[in-house]
């Protein structure tokens, strides 16, 4: 009998699964559209069908040990999802009773930033780390950070959102009712903002003004920037300048040994990466400068959040005695 | 034989020294001017003698059992102040080695507010808390982080530069070489900054114009805004705006329960409390609103920093062997 987690990180765009054991191996994965599901308890039904299903074929007995859970706003104490911007599910949600319902497990409910630390701290590029911030790059612009080797997740479970500190006051209307979040600069949605200005702001020849306004993706864009298009660049380096000068505060505050970038654009590679270094290297405090290593995940392939909410399970559930249930 | 710690607060104006038992009583307390002393070591043969003396002058031997230092830029792994903006002495200076040479006692060195936060962990506001943000406003503004129940120094021992996180790009410029620093605006000496550019700036009748610009002094602007003058309580409106900005985004960052408030302009009451909390809920990130209680520290009148110094001491050298020094 073999004992997995289930990691489920509920992202504005896709929810990704994955089957995962002890070691961080992942025995499957998949992932399918957040917003096909307009309850909770819908999303919840499905992936119970789709993942019994697909345990039902696999070889041998499982036991399902428990459901670590990485979603925006998710808070840890709580179980639940409380008015996250990018959800389509509105108020506060508990995750942990829907799906402990369902799957008849114990869950854990996170930040699903905390979630891809959590990964990156286990199993990726902060293995031997005790002060890192992680911060993923999706729809929105979610954070978790490390400090004494423990995640920071606050008095009441909401730590975390760098995302939603302010860095431009009076800046672009954000999701969360104010103005100027890093959220509307440095996500996928923000680069697609920036573009969608920049666009109409100058008159430069560009691939991207090939495509509808409104069809412009991080994608299109990242592919353009990479054969060269200057305007497509000029995005990058934009985005990379309010990522730089964010993330210098948020050295200021917990003198993090390294920053670790997740997410969509971070794909992008050193089309991102370079330029926030550069950027980020110019706004530290002298004292900071030189010593905050800016790097990828480890965990791109895997995604850190599935990985993380699994490895949180573990951490939980470790000691305590409770119902597991059998799949063979 | 009683057993003592020392407790010594290094700031930019004054160096507030405190002799302390394990319980946090104070037996004795003084304070001498930081720039009357051109070399470190001036500053601790000066403390030497006076403390050494006024210990004579006690009943019963004391026996020294440690020091413990908070100074702007103090770091707790080296033991050192490095690049201090708000200090004369410049560059990297090793307290610890200086101290224990002249004192023969064990030394340990953290930034200012570091200490007051743990004098606040303690022995004052944040008795129960496990999470909460100290901020000192004094000659510079300063910040410690207490997350999961412990001070975050970060992996080199240099976080909670809250002061130096960049609330305004091109704003003013700050001793640290750039712009717009927190500091500028929400220390001692940013408030006088505001009243002269006020002052500059509009006509309206304000007792402040009877001092000249350069002897302008927080105290003075403090005292104006308690008799009801119109243009120093907007010069405390202001402040108190910057500084609620700057908050929000730090409990965007760790959810703290508190934000304690200490030093200088911490003293003037509600004259700055009451519009920064206005501010602060204003700013925040709507799951966050209501639930940070933003509070005067517990310790005003004995100083935070000196009593948490001393309570490092405790925390530090009490499983370890080592040489004390007896006075009796």
């Amino acid at each position: 009998m073999k004992e997995i987690a289930i990691g489920i990180d509920i992202g504005g765009t896709n929810t990704v699964y994955g089957v995962i054991d002890r070691k961080g191996n992942t025995f499957f994965e998949g992932s399918v559209s957040t917003n096909d599901y307009n309850k909770p308890k819908d999303l919840a039904t499905a992936l119970h069908r789709i993942i019994t299903e697909e345990l039902m074929h696999l070889e041998g007995t499982y036991v399902i040990r428990g459901i670590g859970i990485g979603a925006p706003n998710g808070n840890y104490y709580n179980g639940t999802i409380e008015f996250a911007p990018n959800l389509i599910w509105k108020g506060v949600i508990n995750l942990n009773q829907i799906f402990s319902q369902i799957f008849q497990v114990p869950v854990v409910v996170t930040n699903d930033a905390n979630a891809a630390a959590m990964g990156e701290l286990m199993f990726g590029a902060a293995k031997k780390m005790k002060d890192f911030i992680m911060i993923t790059l999706g729809t929105g612009v979610g954070s978790g950070f490390v400090a004494n080797g423990k995640i920071i997740y606050g008095k009441y479970g909401f730590a975390g959102e760098l995302g939603h500190t302010i860095i431009s006051q009076d800046g672009r209307e954000c999701a969360c009712g104010r103005k100027g979040c890093l959220e509307t600069y440095a996500s996928v949605t923000g680069i697609v903002r920036t573009a969608q200005i920049m666009l109409a702001k100058s008159s430069r020849r560009s691939h991207l003004r090939e495509i509808h306004k409104e069809e412009l993706t991080g994608k299109i864009i990242t592919n353009a920037a990479r054969k060269g298009d200057t305007l497509a660049l000029e995005i990058f380096d934009y985005t990379a300048k309010k990522l730089g000068f964010s993330l210098a505060n948020a050295v200021a505050i917990t003198n993090p040994e390294a920053i670790i970038l997740f997410g969509g654009l971070a794909h992008s590679g050193d089309l991102l990466l370079e330029p926030t270094r550069r950027y980020l290297e110019e706004t530290l405090l002298p004292i900071f400068r030189g010593s905050v290593k800016l790097i990828p995940s480890e965990l791109q392939h895997q995604n850190a959040a599935v990985l993380g909410a699994a490895a949180i399970v573990w951490k939980e559930f470790e000691k305590k005695n409770y119902n597991a249930s059998a799949y063979s």
